[in-house]
């Protein structure tokens, strides 16, 4: 990733991204029904990995299978880059796990930037003290292998109704996780900088007591103290 | 509102409100899948202000339309009365926002007593920081043009299955939020006041270890019991 | 309970648990949609005591209805043995309460391991204080007889999808509850303590940096690193 | 059942008989999500008995507890009174079978006068070629062993989100079924009776072109009409 | 209504005319969730009138409220002009009805288009015979008093999770029912016209043997064969 | 595929078959949510070819992909083999198509023995009316653009809940569709054929009046009867 975006990205918010999605004609970028397991100081940012579920089958899926290292979710957390999003596609089944402690702890030791599944979690509470983000639909005890067979790696996936391209960047921060089209993700970061400036500014001047119209979105004269704002920071309005 | 319904709702809990509803035949008054942000020292307590979505239309919902203000999402925050709480119809639609940081900070700052929405809100975690209490469906980050038109304040609607005519009386609190027609509002604010001061009385004596039987519900010798107690404490039993 | 099961299984995570009773051929023990309302020291353990709830019905669901010390709501807390833990069977209706502060504050006190309902409980904040572990599917105010006709103990029940014998023997913890047959608990209870131990150490290997290949699931080298891992702690591997 | 009873409720819709039941305060009276499977001639009516289903448990629940005389399900079906209306309690679960072909082939045999499941049937074409009205939430093959366990006869349960009671007296048509308790249906007949009277009159009535003002409903000029029509019919009004 | 378009969209399937919406950047359009109770001879065509329902209230909604003529759900009806479809927002309630035979009758004499409601119809079998074509969400015998209040006319409201303002046009067919709006309905007509005839066509070449590569989408040579094809039926390609 | 197991599956229904998958310890095998289009004399019976869908985006998903015949939702079909069934992962969305009428025009002139989708499927009429069997959610007239990306062909996917690996041989009747692996059709088939003729000689004796107990499951003298039953008729017991 351009160093410039992924610094930007580690500060824009997923509602400022979503925003400069849609003025691109995309409506459908926001991973529905995952949130942050744990706090984090800062936004989550990474090139996604995948990961692909189908349901389990119960010859095909047992305990044993994980002694293969090339089962496709072990080999998922071995094989993922540094600085990756690995994003597994769970057909949003919440009720059992995607994964536990010992494979995420394994996935930050490699470097992970993060990780996103619209699956359940197991060992929750120890993986929200982990130093990296991850996101899922929620704490869920039952092993994968009860409703899950890990099929491939890398493909095109779902994850929470969104289409997710291997590359695709992925941003999450407290409301949720936003997929971008790598294509895109220098000009958005751009646009999101800007956008989040006079947000900022925006949102001092309400909290200051100002009226909506005018500010919110602002006319020339508000847009005229935002560059003297901007200006007085050494910011680019 | 009359004062001393406000400062009685303040201190009412929704679960005793609830049972003050029922008792006069109303079972359908506590709006479902709703939750508060933050954490709020006190009761969200005020007369309803109501707006109303439907669903977007590509071609009618676009960013340029906020400008206009006759807006009614922005409208709606720009004309609330103070002590007022705005209540949104989102069809129960969780996938986009409702609204954001720099609206709540102006529905705040134009002294509305709170908000409440059966959708998302994006911008979640600071919103959760204000001092004003808003309660959603949960955190939710794409702008509310994706899937919502906002068509008209102050009529009656449906917030979490459950009607809100403009002027009823909210009352949130940790549990939840409940719907009070306004012209019981004063009565049921006397009867849960007494209500609470009841289980109090009872709640003490069952952490005492009184058995249930004769206590909740109270026989006569446990109401003698509340009398003395309301007496020591100078409350009217 | 035998003593050193009940002390197994206050250490025993319930996704230990999960993958033991997946080992005995058991797919579905996991109550779905349940989550402690509290932050509690150690596991909810103990045999399930159960009540059973239908749909209310409008002329038999009456406050009245209490002042019988035979309503199955109230005798199934007044009669709970110490230690047990009592389960609801809501049929997973989240839009009332199942039990408030009053009757959680009660059962506590009759020396109660803990509770679990596929339904709502008011007053969560406060029972959120009880020391006793309280599992449901979240806070909501109204009460239970808008929705509920509480109509027998000790029946085998469904709860958050799983069946529920009384004896069962319930162990909850922040990932949500496991429910294990009366009749495997110490079989059980002694392989989670052994399993334990073990990811224990496969834990630490991963959090120093082993990769999952011949980690997890451990090689024969990674055993005997084990089997010296439990010497030096005076652990049976 | 009183047989005047019967055969006026073989002639009621239960469009009809959910205005009466709200008329005495009944508003959760119809079972939600059930359609009869086949086509029939009248109304299915007769007074409940009821079989209740918990989640299956894979060590209690194989294809030999059906050789015991004692299954639930079996016997539930050996022991059916004539003119009963079996009701099974399957939480609304869709993805089995609660019954097949020979279940009800033997049912009908017996003398029943119907069933209703809130969960699927297999053999689907062949149980609505069957002379006995049948009510379920559609076909589903696997047997109902995969996620049911046959537990009790004849206790209340519940049945597409209402209430029954063994006793109550249930009614079908191509809308649905409607639960009556069973004190009340002698009564409810006979107002359902005039109302179905009443209604037939205004149908025709508005079919010939009246406006529903002073039709529907009627007014004092209505009535008198009602009042010849039913006169030339040989009806009491 | 312009005659042409009506006559053209009386032809036209709604598979065609999502398509033609599509292609203008309108992605959700049709009413989900909704079926036609009977088998009519041709397409529902006509602009929408529309009726808005919000949960009911105990204390408001009850049966005398029916004899007052400005009701709204019976003032819809009895003032809805000849050739309109009349459209009911129940929020996607199909618990209850939203209106019966007698009402649907009514609707039918004044000359109505058509009914589309997101909730479901009591009387379902009868309704079904009438000429008129009529959309739900499928029987459901209650009374619309037990959920819902007829709160307004010919507002803008949602069905089945599309926007409808009155005067859009509504066209249903046994796949369902399409929402175009009023200024586009002339073009829309006209070009779904135009594709019916293309798509006639190819349904002849594929069902003919023709493969999909160059036959659809077609190319070029298939284009010609097509304007041939017309101009054998006197068509405009 | 064998063409004896080919003939019994013809024969076989999907309760038997289920029951079959249960006795070897399969207990996800049925598609859920797909019902029959039309009205088929027998069984669809074929190896699977697959087609995933992910979700669209916007950018990617236009009208001018289905030029391009390598576009997978139009190869797929093209590439059928004589005999498969297709089957299309769509996620269980049934807001929109996965196909219509000609593309199922032209995958049974291609001799395919039919189709299963868990998404709905526009011109469901002209459809219904073809001569192969068609299994999908239901009508849903907008195109697949709108929510559909055609991403792979002949990868495992998901169905209505269940795996499908490419050559699972699918069995679909009027209750829906089974999903067999492909080692154990021959056996579960020859299994299925006897159970048939049992449950068939089952079936007789009780619509003949015999009672379940020892009948159903059948006890030794039932088992001698149905011997001599099958002498009879020329089967093997």
């Amino acid at each position: 990733m351009n160093p410039e975006t992924l610094a930007r990205l580690k500060r824009a918010s997923t509602a400022t991204l979503t925003t400069q999605m849609f003025k691109r004609g995309f409506r459908n970028v926001f991973i529905q029904g995952v949130r942050p397991l744990g706090r984090y100081g800062e936004n989550m940012v990474g090139p996604a990995m995948t990961l692909r579920y189908i349901p389990a089958r119960e010859d095909l899926d047992v305990l044993e299978g994980f002694a293969n290292p090339e089962h496709p979710q072990r080999k998922a957390i071995e094989t993922a880059p540094a600085g990756c999003v690995l994003v597994m596609d769970c057909r949003g089944e919440t009720r059992v796990a995607s994964g536990g402690q010992i494979l995420m702890t394994r996935l930050w030791k490699r470097g992970a930037a993060g990780m996103v599944s619209d699956g359940g979690l197991r060992d929750a509470a120890a993986i929200a003290e982990l130093p990296m983000p991850v996101f899922c639909a929620g704490p869920s005890a039952p092993l994968n292998l009860v409703m899950h067979h890990a099929v491939a790696i890398d493909e095109p996936i779902a994850c929470g109704g969104v289409a997710v391209y291997p590359g695709d960047i992925l941003v999450g921060d407290t409301d949720g996780v936003v997929v971008l089209p790598a294509h895109l993700a220098d000009q958005i970061a751009a646009d999101a900088a800007a956008q989040e400036h006079m947000e900022m500014f925006l949102a001092e001047r309400i909290a200051g007591g100002a009226p909506l119209p005018g500010t919110y979105p602002p006319n020339e004269a508000t847009k005229a103290l935002y560059v003297e704002w901007c200006r007085e920071r050494g910011l680019t309005p």
